[in-house]
């Protein structure tokens, strides 16, 4: 039987990755890489040193190309089904590589569990009639990437945290929580909630460019509005959480 | 200057180090161990057999006692502050251990940021007036290490995601969210819910011990909850968590 690791790999510092992650990828034969384009061609890069530093046993490296998202469309959740269906597609022809009882693995930024299709796109396989096993390796996600660098708590003492996206965070702050862990943010939805909040923010967290912002909401957010382009700009690609923590 | 080292070391396996936390474990001079007793003494021997596994030069160790939480107290935020207090007490004695420019360390099951209270035990000595820099090294959380035994997704895409505790939980279905990850939960919480909710519940996790069960809650509630007595009367102690999914 053919089988697929999913192995989380942490929210950007190679040496995030756990032990069980690299005696994982020592036991594959085929690495997938679904390539975004020259925008994240570091973070394929980041990718390979990962696989040159830890690998010496002789692996495939298979490149399919990731399909652009519909990022206008009304519908977020058809949108995004939309995508993974052709991610999908594009997966199966990766798929057609990996040799019976051979081992593949996609290595996924964070952790698999956290925002993240891998899953899904293997279920879709699944469905589709292909045959194989899989197996999780769970990773640091950006999440307790952006604490530690903070050096605060996710949670305050036995209260609940939510973990939400930045187009959810625009349309109001969530019930029944003053903690809030927003990821997938493009548009600073953090600019539109109480200006007393206090806001935990960080961009390529654990990496060399490691950028870490902390503040009240009302003196800080055009701040990391200002870093986060300049950023970006430069960069060519950001990828950035925060936590906003309710007085 | 002295420093002090949060360090997650994850969620029971040993292997779910990071290679950033093997390098943090090789610089430490004094390893500080509060001990539960003798409950959870296969706990401090996993933390021993991780140092064995991957530290050479010296160093020392030293063990605390651990306060009692009031857990009969009607105020749980109360008792927490008491608790956290006593042990902010053993932890200066712990402290006065550690020469000037010496490296500390506490290693913390999970992700430090996550229902854990070293960080606020650090700051209330820091408030005492003691002086050391604190770094924090990010873990897999158990909720990476559930999730990867179940092989799902922590979030629906692009829906929010609470995590709680069982004490929250048991006060009724938190607002605004249909996947909830529970923690801290020694009541069974998940028998007050819908049946129609998907329970992948999980103990031990990452560990040889591992107890994985997953299913509708009308359906599988009894068979945790007997899993759950049992293993905890065979092995003294039980950790586990639980990701609940509305349908």
């Amino acid at each position: 039987m053919r089988k697929i690791l999913v192995i989380g790999i942490g929210a950007g510092n190679p040496d995030h990755l756990t032990v069980q992650a690299v005696k994982a990828l020592r036991t594959v034969d085929v690495f997938f890489v679904l390539d975004k384009g020259s925008v994240k061609q570091e973070l394929v890069d980041l990718r390979a040193a990962i696989l040159a530093e830890h690998v010496t046993r002789p692996y495939r490296w298979v490149e399919g190309r990731d399909p652009e998202r519909d990022r206008s469309a009304g519908d977020y959740v058809a949108a995004v089904g939309d995508w993974r269906r052709a991610r999908a597609d594009v997966c199966l022809s990766l798929l057609a590589e990996l040799g019976d009882d051979e081992v593949g693995a996609f290595l996924v930024w964070g952790d698999p569990s956290l925002y993240d299709s891998t899953l899904a796109i293997l279920d879709d396989l699944a469905d589709r009639g292909e045959e194989f096993d899989v197996e999780v390796i769970p990773g640091v996600t950006s999440v307790a990437a952006l604490t530690a660098g903070h050096r605060v708590a996710l949670n305050q003492v036995g209260k609940p945290v939510q973990v939400t996206t930045g187009r959810r965070l625009a349309e109001g702050w969530p019930a029944g929580v003053d903690d809030v862990a927003v990821m997938l943010d493009a548009k600073c939805s953090f600019e539109g909630v109480d200006p007393d909040t206090w806001i935990y923010w960080g961009a390529y967290l654990g990496m060399p460019d490691e950028i870490l912002v902390s503040g009240r909401v009302g003196d800080v957010a055009a701040e990391i509005r200002a870093v986060r382009e300049e950023a970006r700009a430069r960069k060519g690609w950001i990828m950035d959480t925060y936590l906003l923590r309710r007085p």
